[in-house]
């Protein structure tokens, strides 16, 4: 599976959240596409590009309830009426569509009373009638607020549950979790020389283990339900 | 009242519709603000133009479910935190808030089910999101849908209305719009020198007429609600 992160943000280099997902989507079959630092605008390249992933994100900091104006001018370039719905192509049809957004305030502001009043999800219902519109799957908003007050462990959480949202099978069900953990474990582990983690073999291990435990309790609760239905 | 029409089109000239609305919106007290007219944004000008009036439209034609990518440039330059709800300046607090909004689609389409599948309201949300935060009074909001096929009389309808939208009295109460039809019929007659318009007199006497009728049909109702409850 093919990941494309179209990324907005006007000063990208000056933004933290940015920087430190950037490093995260350092991927296998991820691509990282800022839009404000494209010379001009290919829309056939563009498009290509859309094409060739079978995972589009759409990533940038809430800017008056929106993304800042270049993915606007992208979008209003990029997506034109024949390659999203016109004349029975639907280019982007069946790929998986997903928004990582972030913002300065407290996820708590955006409910009805809050200092924001409207849900993370009310606002971003235009891009979401566009996913619609390709006949895209959508997938559940991905929401960073307030990066600079994470702990540094809070920022790990959130550089895996990123990695997840962009390379992990969907829909995020315990099975698709638990295989993307193996993977990503072994692959990365794969890429140590032995001296740097002595911990890992052990992690991996341990992980394994527990997969296997689940896999016995599933199956176990399946005896039981099997009995009682009997 | 003044009323500040903040209209964002990249082709104006060439739209049909916007053609119109200029037409239309040639009204004592509105202001016609077109954002891509402007060489550059100036801050401080454009917060004094907002200021200074009483109701703040924004009107776009519907591309991609947003207006186009020059309204995002000029939010996000003109709205600075400080101005909308920053250290407790309220610059924008009790102004009548409305969007304009021009699609190509059929208004049925805009529903759960419907080619859009999202309504017009719901894609709005970030514009009346903004409008809330800045602690403004919400208008409905002013949809035209393909303007094109519209017969004359459908012109004559949704242009008395789009300027009921721009200078009548909020909320749309029968009272209100009596008000606004005598005072624009009366202002209107004034500037005609006769010759054009031969059946004006009868028409605003007929007006005022009917209006005087319902205040006595109402008048009446309320004799016989008190009448009922005595």
């Amino acid at each position: 599976m093919k990941t494309l992160v179209v990324v907005s943000h006007p000063e990208i280099n000056n933004s933290q959240t940015q920087q430190f997902l950037q490093e995260g989507a350092k991927l296998q079959d991820v691509t990282w596409h800022h839009v404000e630092s494209l010379q001009s605008i290919d829309v056939a390249k563009e498009q290509k590009l859309l094409f060739e992933n079978d995972r589009i994100i759409l990533q940038f900091p809430l800017y008056w309830y929106a993304a800042p104006e270049g993915l606007k001018h992208w979008e209003d370039q990029v997506l034109t009426r024949n390659f999203v719905y016109g004349d029975g192509d639907d280019n982007l049809a069946d790929k998986e569509f997903g928004i990582v957004v972030s913002t300065g305030m407290p996820l708590t502001a955006f409910r009805r009373g809050g200092s924001e009043n409207f849900t993370i999800d009310e606002i971003m219902a235009p891009y979401y009638a566009i996913a619609k519109r390709g006949k895209m799957q959508i997938m559940p908003t991905f929401t960073i607020a307030q990066f600079q007050y994470l702990t540094e462990k809070g920022q790990m959480q959130l550089l895996i549950d990123y990695q997840r949202f962009l390379t992990q099978e969907y829909p995020d069900t315990l099975t698709h979790r638990q295989e993307w953990f193996e993977r990503e474990f072994t692959d990365r582990f794969k890429n140590f020389d032995g001296t740097n983690c002595n911990e890992c073999e052990t992690i991996l291990n341990t992980f394994i283990q527990q997969s296997e435990d689940i896999e016995q309790l599933k199956s176990t609760i399946g005896l039981i339900k099997k009995g009682e239905d009997e």
